[in-house]
């Protein structure tokens, strides 16, 4: 089969790989249709984390039950699932808190394990991991690509406004305009935020932040921008979303957060250091961490299904398998938002 | 009247100021029986926080009221009242909140304020501030020593508590046996916790510890004591309670949090810097302050009027007014644990 392969820094390529094939009674075999280039994996495509020459790319991908383990039970051939960014046991500990990103055994697609962005891929835990798509939506593509952002995107920003304590009525401001940030916007919104702030310096993803529910556009940078959300806050924002996860984003978030307010934090951290004073003297929680999206994946696929949530605009780019690369280069020249791979 | 006066670090004195006075219609004017040194005082006493020379000392104070002003109601010449070590006004939004210490007009006891190892103290906002303690207390010297650590360390302790999200069955780890870590035992007992393990290095105070509830003793340092809550726990405490403020405290406390849990940190950070990298990866919560110590007054007075709970043991050392700074030098030398004044 063919798959995207991580060579180095700026160089991923479509390589012939061995097919994917089950190894375990709990795998399942899955054809991809659809997957996405995330913001994250931009940190090894520029060298800016570890990485190792050979690691499969694509952790978000949906695609057809081609084939399933012998202890799978509810997830056939033929069937369209969608998986999370993480697969995990569903039985340990951390499974059972709803804590999936923390399974005993589980582990992000891609890197040693089978990635997303290729024609095929084995899925380890298929029944507690995957989730199945009705049959209703074959076809319709402009669905399909709704769906596509629940892989992690839309999950996430829905975790880091969960973890910002939104809440009807609420006010939140939300430091990122990228996928991650616009899905934080529309969770927001979802959750009932009466007042959403975005934080950004792009137009266009701006003004997609507008449609999608922002109330207030902050423009400027660093103190000017915290100091124009203190004023209109009057104080600070109770919610903080943090979508970016670069020192000075967190450090914005701080700066903006009302005193007794929370943080949800998602931007990856890259070993910032962060300095707990304002924190501390402004009662403000901190919560953060990597997505549980499994958990999510149900109520938001409902959503989309309904017609209630539409994430799809962050996806405004498609390419074909063959067009990876230059997917990745339009990510990391920002000519493209977000980038869907239609095989 | 006298007063405790900061002059340089290792520098404290009683000297004569003028009378404190009503000011304001608001103010209670209350001559004080009790009060303590805190952790706290020996920041500055150390030269390790900013300070100015002429700061008048102390947080920690109850007394009997001489005088209120003409706006104050449920307080009366006569009564004893016992004070949290921040004072607040009661209706601002953040005393609506329950954050007294992030009150918009107020303040800690001390510095350019009265302070409370002092003879008397003018108390701004005495309705909203100020807890009267029955008159059936009087005369009992064990109870009135049981009451004191209310105003601070007894309800910081509670506080930390509530941020590690301490409940019933629940594993909790204290980081430090100071005065609040030692309450911290107290309080996480009190709100049911099963197992109470406290990492401290004194033997007495940690037998004290073990007297309070505390379930394990740690003893070793840094990455040992680590890996030995980690095996204790079978991967990490669920609440964490961080009673220090040190670097080396806050990494312990996240270095030994389970994935899912939650600190709460209450010892006041001098400017460290935090790595969020495991907090990330192990979705860890922070959440910490200065304890809005008001809001827990009456219930854990309930508590030590009914003989439920008794702090006293953590003040092991009572002096008078003269006696303050021996008092100080005895804490900094770690010959005290905490010094009660008694006027």
């Amino acid at each position: 089969m063919r798959a995207t392969v991580f060579h180095a820094p700026f160089d991923v390529r479509i390589e012939q790989l061995s097919d994917a094939a089950l190894q375990e009674p709990t795998d399942a075999l899955v054809r991809i249709t659809h997957a996405a280039i995330c913001g994250s994996d931009l940190w090894p495509y520029r060298g800016l984390e570890p990485f190792q020459a050979g690691w499969r790319l694509g952790h978000e991908w949906m695609g057809m039950v081609e084939d399933v383990g012998s202890m799978v039970s509810t997830i056939k051939r033929g069937d369209r699932v969608i998986a999370p960014f993480a697969f995990s046991d569903g039985t340990c500990e951390f499974c059972h808190k709803g804590l999936y990103t923390n399974c005993l055994h589980g582990g992000v697609w891609g890197q040693t394990h089978d990635g997303g962005q290729a024609e095929a891929i084995r899925a380890p835990f298929a029944d507690a991991t995957l989730v199945v798509v009705p049959p209703s939506v074959e076809g319709d593509e402009a669905l399909l690509k709704a769906i596509l952002p629940l892989t992690d995107v839309m999950g996430t920003g829905h975790y880091a406004a969960l973890l910002a304590g939104v809440h009807a009525g609420g006010t939140v401001a939300i430091v990122g305009d990228g996928a991650v940030g616009l899905c934080g916007v529309l969770a927001a919104r979802r959750l009932g935020a009466e007042r959403i702030i975005l934080l950004g310096h792009q137009e266009s993803r701006l003004s997609l932040g507008r449609r999608f529910g922002a109330t207030d556009l902050i423009t400027s940078r660093g103190e000017q921008a915290e100091r124009e959300v203190v004023e209109l806050t009057g104080g600070g924002a109770e919610s903080v979303m943090e979508c970016v996860g670069t020192k000075e984003s967190m450090e914005t978030a701080i700066a903006i957060a009302r005193p007794g307010g929370s943080i949800g934090y998602v931007g990856v951290p890259h070993g910032e250091q962060l300095n707990l004073e304002r924190l501390f003297f402004g009662h403000i929680a901190l919560r953060g961490g990597g997505a549980p999206v499994r958990a999510y994946l149900p109520e938001l696929l409902a959503d989309v299904l309904a017609g209630r949530l539409d994430p799809s605009p962050v996806l405004d780019l498609t390419v074909d398998l063959d067009g990876v690369p230059s997917g990745y280069a339009a990510m990391d020249q920002r000519t493209a938002l977000k980038v869907m791979v239609r095989l």
